[in-house]
């Protein structure tokens, strides 16, 4: 028995928001402290590292809730299943629905009973609850519907990773560039097709002195109020971290599903600065003794910034609908999903398609 | 290969605030209308129906986090273990960490992270995540830890439910009366008793109708202010609801079990209201053609109200420990553990000691 992603689905929102746009922000630093040039440069910097041009938020009057319910119902129809045969519902998510000039998190009831309830599923016994785990989200949904198809409690998921993050940005935090809103899903179901599906993962909690690297935080301007917080970072020790720390997960993944990485046909990886990101895949690849191919990574963060848990999924979804130009799956590729964030989390899964 | 509880612990919060110190509030109804008659009334009604006399409260300085540090450290030291040794760390509630004087839900890193990083563990493998599923949280860390055992995905989970409602209830609302402040804990590992541990499980999402029974909700004053939202319920709705899906699940998941009602030797059942328990009991010994015996559902509400997912793993600790007059357990003794809350959810375990 095995576990298949049958069916996939995203929602890539509305407003587009380009790097000019933050030309009139006043930026600070996390001290509080004067930036020591202009927005001009500030923006170029950024570009240089991230990559990100331009990222998307939702309409004022949608919620990550009502997102993720969008890119469910794409993953259902894709997967032809009959909604109400889905065992469990799943949604990462790292904030809840914050509504639009609102700083409050709403997650009661669940954003799984919410995207339920909005599916219009009536089987009580498809159970609908939400995972709370920084970035990697999404993956770590994953792992928990392999757990439930390998216990014999499940036999079709729907996995969904969904966040706004635009609720939660300090307009004074130029890493607030960073973050964009989104949501991915997919269905996974049982196979019985043995080479297929997923064949390893690794999960890890790295908290003994990295809980704080990702955190909520007053902000950066010291005229803001102190009582009100948004998502907040350490991008440097995040970097250094993540360079060491997924490389190795994904190494160890890879080896445990049997195959090698001459196999590997695509990394989806976590898009949250392109310069980190193939920092990451050359030390993964050298790790090996090889080089990383060219195309061997998929990316997004250009248009679409990082929008956290919907990042993985989305990515997923697009190369699996030919939407990236010179990206494609066949049938039997061996891939590696991989992510990176707030635990500060790291996972891995082995996926042969 | 069976799941069992091998360590138990719980924190019950220093501030006892007791019916009388609500007789000066000014309460009102859900559509800001006024109370038929004066607190007095209102209180002495209240306790009549929920049988509260009184709830604990944390102190200002404590949030939810930190008090599931202290029920898992005696959860940990019951249990004998090496920290280092927990495959996954689990952390039920639904509002993360709400500062005191604040209204904004921290959820970044997860309450596990703070919970592992606490407890000052340092193996990257020990996997903290957060899990929102209403009141029947805890109970559903359970079944994700029976998962991750016979997937062999695990061997030793901490599975913890901690809620500081106390932070997030409307001062105008009668219903604040019931909700109070808690964390409860319990060490799982894999054993090789085939006969005892978690012997089957039931678990449920209603949301074609029910999924706004408990939301976030404005305050019932209508001179609050309209933004800041708070926890909110149906009473009636969920009362009517309760009464027919509770026992039902609990039927269903001792009937897996094959195990009789005869077995049964205790309920350890949500405490949201004395009277809808005892509903609830006896519907379910009506459903099998008895009466419900006396001593087969221990009780806590009356000192400590209805605080959340920590209710039923707090309610275990104490029977464990001998805590609750005239309540004990022996080994051998079949026990059901059953909640319903926010989702609608409703779960079930049965269990042998």
């Amino acid at each position: 028995m095995n576990c298949k992603i049958t069916g996939t689905g995203s929602y890539i929102p509305n407003v587009i928001t380009k790097n000019a746009d933050f030309d009139q922000h006043e930026f600070y630093n996390l001290d509080g402290s004067n930036f020591p040039h202009d927005n001009e440069t500030t923006i170029r910097k950024f570009k240089a590292i991230t990559g990100i041009e331009e990222r998307r938020y939702i309409d004022e009057n949608l919620n990550t809730s009502d997102i993720a319910v969008i890119a469910s119902q794409k993953a259902i129809e894709s997967s032809g299943i009959d909604p109400e045969t889905l065992d469990y519902i799943i949604v990462a998510h790292n904030y809840g629905d914050v509504k639009s000039n609102s700083n409050q998190s709403d997650t009661v009831p669940s954003l799984a009973t919410r995207v339920k309830s909005h599916l219009r599923i009536k089987n009580p016994k498809c159970v609908g609850y939400d995972l709370l785990f920084g970035c990697p989200g999404w993956i770590e949904g994953m792992i928990h519907a392999q757990a439930f198809i390998k216990a014999g409690m499940a036999k079709k998921c729907l996995v969904i990773g969904a966040e706004a993050l635009s609720r939660v940005v300090d307009k004074h935090d130029r890493d607030s560039m960073i973050f964009s809103d989104g949501a991915g899903a997919v269905i996974v179901e049982t196979t019985s097709d043995k080479e297929s599906g997923i064949l390893s993962h690794a999960s890890a909690t790295f908290s003994f002195q990295e809980s704080e690297y990702i955190y909520f935080g007053k902000s950066n301007s010291t005229e803001a109020s102190e009582d009100v917080r948004y998502i907040k970072m350490h991008g440097r020790k995040i970097y250094e971290f993540a360079l060491t720390n997924v490389p190795n997960a994904m190494k160890e993944c890879l080896e445990e599903s049997g195959k090698t990485i001459k196999d590997l046909k695509k990394i989806f990886i976590h898009q949250a600065n392109e310069k980190m990101d193939h920092a990451i895949i050359n030390r993964f690849y050298k790790l090996h003794g090889l080089t990383a191919p060219e195309d061997v990574m998929p990316m997004t963060i250009h248009e679409l910034g990082n929008s956290s848990v919907a990042t993985v999924p989305t990515l997923f979804d697009l190369v699996t609908r030919g939407k990236i130009e010179g990206q494609k799956l066949e049938k039997g590729d061996i891939v590696l999903f991989a992510s990176v964030g707030a635990g500060m989390n790291v996972n891995a899964i082995t996926y042969e398609i």
